[in-house]
């Protein structure tokens, strides 16, 4: 596959998830409005959509059509969502700008940001136990590997270390735990809902994970490198946070050459899972060095 | 049942939940520290059980063990809990005590207690999908009724419609619409839940759904009074509150004697419809009375 035709794969299946995340929610409309309007400004707030795709390419990699998967696809979209208006809050990051718009708390007050974050995680669960297509135990087993990867000893038990981490110096240990649990978790569990709701093989679900966990990481990397030297046009976010906050990034940690080596390496084995996985784990491939590349 | 006999067994079912609570959570000192140690600071923080104790009513009244309903008590009084926290902080009601106890962001910061908020409530899926004794199609339907109780358009849909109510006039539509969603919608979907789980038949249902949404009701109502007449000795909470944020409550819009007359209505329907579900609800009679004349 060329880059091109993957370009044209990756926007058939945003296509695809754009129209399943609208149904996903209660209309725009619906009692209470402000409630729903916040709820709606965030999700459809211009996301790259990565994790549902993710989710949709592990099934297609164990010849899963991507309907069945729809709803834990916009499940991971979902809580990947409320994640970022709870850490934008004033208690939290304090971030004005996401993806180029005024934070959902700038726009409709810190007590809707809240709530409407509270609502999208809870979301999550009303729209996963929507999978009809699915044998009920596979169910089952996808919302508990997903509460898990999102919950306290997931992506919030490294938001928690990342918040006791910051304006210290930056150890790498403390780094590889917030990467392999913050943005980690939740892309390892993309992969993971997209096999075990295929009803993938053992081994297939090995590949699938260890890939989960390598593109993780390399995508965490590549963000804090985008931090550093990123353009606001394309991230939509103010460049050197990280750096002004002290957080521990990996950058911050082993120096910039490393951290692009680094990621470049990740991007190799996710790569090489994906080969293992078979010819229908092309687009895993291609996601891979996609990875690598991405400016935004 | 006397009172005593029912003091007695409400004695033990509230043993029984704490130790399933205990096994809800992750260890207190699991990592990171902080997280943990505030979700059990909250979850343990001396709450009634009412949520639990009513799932495993509910399951009773249709000839269910409690044993295997004990994941989704738990995970209901993991959202109660959640809710309380996140209602407590500086951007929702700001309030200092619960329980006659410092609040959660009082005693750990408000991001902690935000993100111990968010991971109780992702902890209850956890939970739930443990429901290993279950037939996972039951399971998947208490999952998706619980998140929907809990949502935009149950629980969290009334605190928006609390906050936007919040100063002005209390108007009867608005204190109905908050009282059947915000307390309703939990305690409504305690008595599904074990009618769910206990595969109860589709009357049975309709009448655990009736007394749900009827002591809900009356639940609230007598919290509204006991804001207005309560001992700080027993409620844990500075009384007068409500009245001082211009609250929309059922007092402040009918007058105190009309409330307790509304409450005494509500719980006398419950008990009727306890009566009809047969002896085997016996408890869910006795949860009626106890509710009208509960101080606490």
């Amino acid at each position: 596959m060329a880059m091109s035709e993957f370009k044209a794969y990756l926007g058939a299946r945003r296509q695809l998830i754009q129209e399943a995340l609208m149904q996903s929610l209660p209309p725009v409309d619906s009692y209470p409005p402000q409630i729903h309007e916040a709820m709606h400004y965030s999700l459809f707030a211009g996301g790259k959509r990565l994790r549902p795709i993710l989710v949709l390419a592990a099934g297609e990699a164990v010849n899963s059509p991507p309907e069945p998967l729809l709803p834990a696809a916009c499940a991971v979209e979902l809580i990947h969502t409320y994640s970022l208006i709870h850490d934008d809050l004033p208690s939290m990051d304090d971030d004005d700008f996401r993806r180029g718009k005024p934070t959902c708390h700038r726009v409709f007050g810190e007590a809707i940001a809240l709530l409407a974050g509270d609502a999208l995680l809870t979301q999550a669960f009303v729209c996963l136990s929507r999978s009809e297509a699915i044998e009920p135990a596979r169910v089952i087993q996808a919302i508990n590997e997903l509460a898990q990867a999102a919950g306290s000893q997931g992506m919030i038990g490294s938001q928690v270390v990342d918040l006791a981490a910051e304006g210290g110096p930056a150890e790498l240990d403390t780094v590889e735990y917030i990467h392999a649990h913050k943005t980690g978790s939740l892309i390892r569990v993309c992969l993971r809902l997209g096999g075990i709701l295929s009803g993938a093989a053992e081994e297939q679900m090995a590949l699938l994970t260890r890939y989960g966990e390598a593109i993780g990481l390399a995508f965490q990397i590549t963000d804090d490198i985008l931090d550093i030297e990123g353009d606001f046009q394309k991230t939509g976010k103010k460049t050197g946070m990280d750096t002004y906050r002290g957080k521990a990034t990996y950058p911050a940690c082993v120096g910039l050459e490393a951290a692009r080596r680094k990621a470049g390496e990740l991007c190799q084995e996710a790569a090489a899972l994906a080969h293992e996985l078979g010819p229908a784990a092309k687009p895993l491939f291609d996601l891979a060095n996609y990875v690598f590349e991405r400016q935004e």
